[in-house]
């Protein structure tokens, strides 16, 4: 089975980054659940500056478990890396380097940088964007972030953890 | 129809800067007809380092016509670019910013970067190389360039220009 696996919000943590910043910038520490339902920019009104700024996404953390559980994907299907990387440009060598850093095993013949990822053919989507998943002609999750918390499309298979997609695989 | 567009040896005319580079480093101005057949490699021994070197992929010719008839395409189908750029890291914002300066109409949500193509779901690729477009599910055509110059798969329809890809379609 060939599976594209999102980037930001699936592979890397976002929030985990816009929560620390958001402290260093106004002083509180707001908890997920209180943005729950909000567009990041509306929890993080700096948000459009944070992704703007050279090594924001370099220095993502991993989302909890999922370089054990990719490594396993890997080994079983046909992976790749399918990012929505073109709106910003400076993005582009620093989520490479960051592939490289944390998931090795990914080599670059599986990484995919795009704008739109309609052109994209996979028998899974795994990504946190409604945007993404609803024009895909195969098996979606929606993986769970604050964000997405409050919608549902109904078409996607919500997940929570890199722990749950490996149980539905 | 979707229709994916390789970058170089379709949109960048990537044998016009091997020949002006080789001619700085060895003297000699091969003409396109003395290397039909070989390998990039093979004709120009120094490729491997032009391509690493910066600014190569930022400083390509547009081949002939391009614009013009990738502009004109683009107001009648769904155009994306899709470029294997991955395995040059420096070269992904050379490429962004070429397609900025040379194709402003193209925009980023247009532009893919990956190593392998065939993740990529189009009716239509036009590609120089067979190891892109012999695994493409869908129309396929082969532009032409001095390393593909002596191979048939007859699996593709083999175009010579850019006019010669509009009257086609």
């Amino acid at each position: 089975m060939r599976i594209a696996l999102d980037m930001d919000g699936v592979l890397a943590d976002v929030y985990a980054s816009y929560i620390q910043l958001h402290e260093r910038d106004f002083g509180i520490r707001k908890s997920l659940e209180s943005i729950e339902g909000l567009e990041e920019w509306e929890g993080f009104p700096n948000a459009p500056t944070y992704v703007r700024t050279p090594g924001f996404f370099e220095n993502l953390q991993v989302m909890p478990d999922a370089i054990e559980h990719v490594k396993n994907l890997n080994e079983q299907h046909e992976v790749f890396i399918v990012s929505a990387a073109m709106e910003f440009p400076l993005s582009l060598n620093e989520k490479l380097s960051w592939m490289n850093q944390h998931f090795p095993f990914i080599t670059w013949k599986q990484i995919v940088f795009c704008g739109s990822k309609k052109i994209i053919h996979a028998d899974l989507l795994i990504d946190d964007h409604f945007k993404n998943l609803d024009d895909f002609q195969g098996r979606t999750m929606l993986f769970h972030q604050p964000h997405n918390a409050r919608k549902d499309s109904g078409r996607h298979i919500r997940v929570h953890s890199w722990e749950q997609i490996s149980q539905l695989l």
